[in-house]
């Protein structure tokens, strides 16, 4: 927690927040060891950030004085993160790995090699993907929370989304045995795509070849998901 | 597991290898449905990898046809990875990560902010780094297993280690604020030096300066450091 994320819910006036859930009081309280009168990293979601004075700490409450918040937030990278359902621990960690990096769209793709059981998994609940997004903004001190979606019909995505996706933006479909290894340091707009374990299906790759992707790889190293979005991401831009 | 990995002790004549650990066995019937006839992808631990057959399976053991092999594993990363030595869970991680990356050496380090008890942790156990170690290598489809040291006196290590480290080597140490952008597709031999969370104090960062480091940064966005691993890794090399 490298900056305490205040939520619309924690403002209590132009000046003032108010924290109170358990996480984020124990959080203070154990490893800040934070007393009244500490000068600590606030930012409001999708707004500024900067100092602010903790006005008051108890069991119940934890008071900020959010008057000289005037930073904006670190750039996004330019990125729309097309990612096939990983299974549900691999999920939790890509997306905070994919946020702390600045990625602020997100889609949850299925394809062939996902398993149908991911879908129902208590991680895809909205409430949990929130927790993950605001883990990954308070790690890289960052407020402009990411959007999340889910397309859990492979062929109307690749034939109806991404090409209206596509228009202006530079599609790259990460996946071993493409021609072309990943680009560094870009600075296109672009819709970064990857497989699931086991990797996209011929089909899937010839489709989204078809609607304009260019496919890329990240040498012969076979990773696993969450080290290739780190990776890809790190290097692309 | 991409790739079954023989140690020494798998290994019955030069053609045929026998795996008798319940993890692998496990793996080898859940998640590959192996069955006897079965090609599959094996490799000898520091030798070659290639296709081999599965001669049998039972509950005790599987055996394997390992006349065939005949492929180099992949191109090692040129770097020398120092990482001041991260809670366990990242640790594990952090490890893995590494490793599938193509990591071959590997140094923890102690620094301020290191917490001691983090030297107390099951996780250093020799056998459990080693675990680690194996489920990089499987995931990566390579056989060289990196070797992992420790260097538990900061001043040591910088004063008597980095110097004779850095004969021939660029160091490159990650720190927020240093002045220069982490630099991309590097191909020169390195050592690469991450601290821990909370970084590096100003002293320790000064001393690594002076052994002849040179200061890199990752940009505003302070990142876990199991992610920063992976993405100095992918931006360097």
């Amino acid at each position: 927690m490298n900056l305490i994320l205040l939520a619309q819910d924690d403002i209590v006036t132009s000046t003032r927040a108010r924290v109170r859930d358990p996480r984020r009081l124990t959080h203070l309280r154990q490893v800040h060891r934070a007393k009244c009168g500490d000068i600590m990293t606030l930012g409001i979601e999708n707004g500024l950030l900067g100092r602010g004075e903790l006005l008051s700490l108890t069991d119940e409450e934890a008071c900020f004085d959010i008057s000289a918040l005037d930073q904006a937030p670190p750039a996004p990278l330019p990125v729309h993160l097309v990612l096939a359902l990983p299974r549900p621990r691999m999920l939790a960690r890509s997306i905070e790995h994919a946020t702390s990096l600045g990625v602020k769209r997100l889609t949850l793709l299925h394809s062939r090699r996902v398993e149908k059981s991911y879908w129902q998994s208590p991680e895809l609940d909205p409430a949990k993907i929130h927790q993950h997004l605001v883990l990954g903004l308070e790690q890289a001190r960052d407020t402009m929370m990411p959007t999340v979606e889910t397309a859990k019909g492979f062929r109307p995505f690749v034939e109806d989304d991404l090409p209206e996706l596509l228009k202006g933006r530079r599609g790259l479909l990460a996946h071993p045995g493409m021609p072309v290894a990943c680009p560094r340091g870009i600075d296109d707009e672009a819709v970064l795509l990857i497989g699931p374990e086991g990797g996209f299906i011929d089909w899937e790759v010839e489709k989204m070849l078809e609607a304009g992707c260019e496919g890329i790889h990240l040498g012969e190293r076979i990773l696993r998901v969450e080290t290739a979005v780190t990776a890809l991401l790190a290097r692309l831009f």
